[in-house]
């Protein structure tokens, strides 16, 4: 094993009705006035935002509120909700919605404690040291950012799409009720599937060194999300099966499967942002259209690491078996395995390509990935 | 899934010489003056103490010391460092040792900022609601105590061993240098096997309801244990088998196992105790002693998962295979699978009961555990 630093103090909130306590938890530690962060208006139509304000008010929590929120969150309402967060001068930010609006709320709440651009963060300019404390509802479970110091926001002006990762941004306190997940469609389920798939699976194929440990901790995580959404596409009210998604989306990104691994790197994840960034492509849809891609591109750098997922996830042999294995269920549960697929059009390949070695430079990953390689994996797929 | 609140904010410093930092991670925090906790004089000759030390110097941390902790740890050893701890005024607690010493030094944390006895926290006379902050430095893998809120104190008079747990006692940062466990006999190598695998089969035979991730992780902490231990008694210097032994004792009792699960309890841990009381029989010998029997009392109550635990640990059929490939597994490795075994007589066996009925009694077992009923486990031991 090599040495490393685990660290995630996330209090986890997990069942039934959790968030009608919300103001009870954001009350255990002392703070007063609160910015909602949200995407649709759905919320407050089903009554979510009710039962939560509702929850707040009771414990003499003030808040405000910004919606509009959406996938692939945008740049230009963070700045619009740092101005929020500052004018109101609130003292926590809570975020109930999905993955994109609580890597929102992780910008807004490191941008509200900031005097510059919150961008100078994800560019490296400067690094966030404060953050007001974050809360978060989800309401989708799939980037795992509910129990990480993680978030991904894009620019709209520049179309680039890049993260920030700082244990400032732990959340507080993440409630998981899976119940308030059980009216995503069945597009967005698969997608999420996809992309817990590949938060593992970047990490299973690219790591030099791992513990056999984290492996088979990995390949129960897939094991899991793969039963789970074979349930959950049958009986979408099947609360065991969203509870223990849930739960498998949460560990996939929260430290645990990277603890005494060596050069791991979010290889599909670099290469997928650009089509969300150029194309707004679901980032699941993304990932799992360049995933059978990537993995016939690359699997000659770990053949055993291939030939045990094969055997353990699919219970076949042979990599490309287990290559296919993955895109029949993709294919199954209906997320796309292709760029055509994704509705992405070939001609565009030198442009993703271009926007994905943007990341590749910030992530050091220029050596693996030359603008070049980037786009054959593209035209593989 | 069952409701949960997950909540673990312990830093993990994990790797070679990490101990030598230790002054760092306490300044991390503020503090300024020390209480360190030992057992043997060992750490003095072999220089860990000394190394510890000077990099509290170096950060101009203030220390005094007290050795002398055994394992199965006594009360009257707290008591006298809770004396010291309030003379001396320290702000921190730092264990260097193993389980026990971490364990006193917990109950001492919370001792020191106590007025009464700290015993009541142990029989629910009272609720340790803080603690001095609390660090450690492990020199053997077992009781997963670095990565918790527990911990386990005997009473010299009572002759009773009970437990505390309350989230003021999570340590704020321990180390796990596994080079610092490479000393380890391999009697207690041993042990702490039998210790991690009780803590992890208490769990997964118990449990009412238990999801399956649950299941497969646990599987695959005993794999690893097993696989680990083996390694480590052909030779005791493979450093990795010794990390990840380490990293696998502290999964098994961080709280990730426990997530979702109903119903479980800590069966064998509560007749052991007694054997450690009034035999002072090393915890992992008297676990691996009673086990074996309580399987044999226990599996009509489980049979699926008897049946499953031998399939998936042992690669073997039925129930009583599994048992009996467990009792292989544990004479290979040395360590007792009977009372006789572990030294123990007999006619000892009502006092034994007696003394696990008080523990019966606390932990809510009286129901499922009459007097009778442990003497009848422990004569089929």
């Amino acid at each position: 094993m090599r040495d490393f630093t685990f660290y995630n103090p996330t209090r986890i909130e997990f069942g039934k009705e959790k968030e009608n306590n919300i103001g009870n938890y954001i009350t255990d530690y002392g703070l007063k006035k609160v910015l909602i962060v949200y995407g649709s208006e759905r919320i407050k139509r089903d009554g979510l935002l009710g039962r939560v304000t509702a929850s707040l008010e009771k414990n003499n929590i003030q808040w405000v509120a910004i919606g509009g929120v959406v996938s692939n969150p945008l740049l230009s309402k963070v700045h619009e909700a740092i101005f929020l967060a500052k004018t109101e001068n609130v003292d926590a930010v809570l975020a109930v919605g999905g993955g994109s609006v609580l890597d929102s709320a992780k910008a807004i709440a490191a941008g509200a404690l900031y005097d510059g651009d919150v961008w100078d963060f994800f560019i490296f300019k400067a690094r966030a040291e404060a953050a007001l404390p974050i809360f978060s509802i989800m309401t989708l479970a799939a980037t795992g950012s509910e129990m990480n110091a993680g978030g991904v926001v894009m620019n709209d002006e520049t179309k680039e799409k890049l993260a920030i990762m700082t244990p400032v941004l732990y959340p507080k306190v993440s409630v998981i009720n899976p119940d308030l997940m059980a009216t995503v469609g069945k597009d967005y389920l698969a997608y999420s599937a996809a992309d817990i798939f590949a938060h593992c699976l970047d990490l299973y194929f690219t790591a030099t060194y791992i513990p056999e440990f984290n492996l088979s901790l990995i390949e129960n995580i897939l094991r899991t999300v793969m039963t789970t959404t074979d349930r959950l596409l049958a009986d979408p009210n099947d609360y065991d099966a969203r509870a223990e998604f849930a739960w498998a989306s949460t560990i996939a990104l929260n430290g645990n499967t990277f603890n005494g691994v060596k050069g791991n790197s979010f290889d599909t994840h670099m290469i997928e942002h650009s089509l969300s960034a150029l194309f707004n492509v679901p980032h699941g849809a993304g990932l799992s259209a360049i995933f059978p891609a990537w993995m016939r591109w690359h699997n000659n750098q770990q053949p055993e690491r291939y030939e045990r997922f094969a055997r353990n996830v699919f219970g076949t042999e042979g990599i490309e078996n287990g290559i296919q294995k993955l895109e029949e269920w993709y294919t199954k549960i209906g997320t796309p395995i292709n760029l055509t697929e994704a509705n992405v059009p070939k001609t565009a390949i030198r442009d993703l390509a271009e926007n994905a070695y943007v990341l590749a430079t910030m992530w050091g990953l220029t050596e693996k990935y030359p603008v070049d390689t980037i786009a054959e994996i593209l035209e593989m797929a």
